[in-house]
């Protein structure tokens, strides 16, 4: 699997009882890591010990956060194979990430096959309990000590892996979802489109506000009319309306989801009509009034499908399929999950696996 | 000056040369250091000698770009009186700051008598030759090894220094300036008023366009019309036209800036108009075609007043007072730079002098 080499941990750590794996806070025995520098390109890279980073306090990424990240899964199946889910896709965003924040471009089968090595090298840290799985996530930092606005001449390319546990611990459940009006993500021109650092900061204050009122996240509307829906929390949106499936067209400000993606292909693959376009909050509260707004759900690589059961939209509650999780929903997430962990056909081979 | 504990560098670094300083790339001996936890509020504050950060690669500020920061300066006076320009101000943003980026609030008076104690400490690094300064960078990192999108737990505030040279080296001098059309630096809803790593990140693309083509910086517009004057690169901008002054009023995108709000006071103080208002572009090249935009310079910490010399805007070229400084850009400059370095008089009591 090419020139990379490993030095091994000397402690391993003691692995987390799998019906206890929360979120990103649990990290494996190694680390891959590849350095930047103007005159040498990417160099040096190397799967080491997890450890600290040790950079100057200059170091641009904590000033101007030129930084970029992905995020995917490495799935274990039954028979004991590892899958990874489309990681090409992550890759070619991580370059369009790259070159929106002006970060040098990674060899993008390169870094797959470093993090194919890296995830070989820690199989044993992929939980096998049903719906889990071992978070992967690349991420690049401006290494440079330098306090003037201009990109960095030094970077890190790190990845890391986190053991996480299913995302529905009861069967997949429906979320309530409250429509942002006052805060923004992101909008066209700006960074909304790159996975970078800026866009979750700027994401924080209204999911604190939305928190504490029972509502899982937030649906974000458009930066420059405040009418259309972009995204929900970190995830895409999709809604089916009268048989037919809509979701946000790709507009600059909005992340193109792999899970989005696939949703799409499945979709359509099965016959269903679905639309990418522009679609106002409005519409949906008037498809809700009218009985037609059947289901809503987020897509995305956490929690794969996360049907949405309300909508809080300024006084307005929107149930939705009476609280339940729709039919189109329980469908997506059977077979994405299914294909991601072996049990059903990968009619588009998304799957890539980790051979010994 | 309070309990902040001194732990100083055993070696000390050898200073630059004064007529060789480079904005950003030198820094002093001692940092000034302040850890956050949930359980203890801001506690442990100290300063030690200038040393590298150590962090968990999972910390929130290498993927969330959860952090802010500030920049002022210290400058020395003909007898050697150490001046601070409006510390308060740049706290009170600061905590602004914070509050956008859900970061807790800092005690604003203990921030500056830090800030004091360890500029007195490094009050030889604070360079004497004419424009010269010892540039202040405090700032706040996300540091709980946490990957999920949540605001962090823990928190380092941080405060650098950095000597830097003269902004102009042969006398105040006239910038060429590009219109961004195509990329946005925010939105209202966003974090734009925010000194925070995100807006910055978002900034360097529409900068590395232009700087190849002779621009210094360039002109943001609104991201909701695309018509709107929001500011110049990291700086406010003023126009002088037919004898008033106008300046973008602060509409959230914005960043509220010090040297801004002292040109204001300065300006009404000296009997001028200053109208702060939504400015298009279009009446800025109609009033430059009809030969009444007189001046036009950004006010910023850095350069402290910047004329612009020329405009270009999609294929149109404005030549402002045939590329020469303006008489209010150059007054201003004067009198802030010398209430600054204490030759001027200081009618609004902006001085604050650090005592031995």
């Amino acid at each position: 699997m090419g020139s990379i080499p490993i030095t091994l941990s000397s402690e391993k750590k003691k692995k987390p009882n799998q019906d206890q794996l929360e979120f990103g806070r649990t990290f494996t025995d190694h680390m891959f890591v590849m350095d930047y520098s103007n005159e040498k390109g990417w160099y040096n890279p190397r799967i080491m010990p997890y450890q600290s980073i040790t950079l100057d306090p200059a170091a641009i990424v904590f000033h101007y956060g030129q930084t970029v990240f992905e995020g995917l899964k490495a799935y274990l199946t039954q028979d004991e194979k590892v899958h990874l889910f489309r990681p090409e896709k992550n890759m070619e965003r991580l370059n369009r990430s790259n070159d929106r924040l002006c970060i040098p471009n990674i060899d993008e089968e390169f870094a797959i096959e470093a993090i194919k090595k890296l995830v070989h090298l820690e199989k044993d840290w992929i939980p096998s309990a049903p719906g889990t799985s071992l978070y992967i996530r690349p991420f690049v930092i401006s290494t440079e000590a330098y306090i003037g606005v201009a990109p960095s001449k030094t970077y890190q390319f790190i990845v890391i892996l986190s053991p996480v546990g299913a995302y529905y611990k009861e069967g997949i459940n429906p979320v309530k979802i409250a429509v942002e009006s006052k805060y923004v993500r992101a909008v066209p021109g700006g960074t909304g489109e790159a996975k970078t650092g800026g866009n979750y900061a700027a994401s924080l204050k209204a999911q604190e506000l939305v928190a504490g009122s029972g509502y899982a996240q937030v649906l974000w509307l458009d930066g420059v009319e405040r009418k259309y829906v972009e995204e929900v929390g970190s995830m895409n949106v999709f809604f089916k309306i009268n048989g037919e499936i809509v979701t946000p067209s790709l507009n600059g400000s909005i992340l193109e989801g792999v899970t989005r993606n696939s949703v799409i292909k499945l979709l359509k693959h099965w016959g269903y009509t679905v639309n990418e376009r522009k679609i106002a909050f409005e519409e949906i509260y008037n498809a809700h009034k009218d009985g037609q707004l059947e289901e809503a759900f987020g897509a995305g690589t956490a929690a794969v499908i996360s049907p949405i059961g309300e909508f809080s939209w300024n006084e307005h509650k929107l149930v939705i399929n009476n609280g339940e999780t729709g039919e189109v929903s329980k469908k997506l997430y059977d077979t994405l999950t299914g294909i991601q962990y072996g049990t059903e056909q990968d009619p588009f081979d998304w799957i890539v696996e980790i051979n010994d």
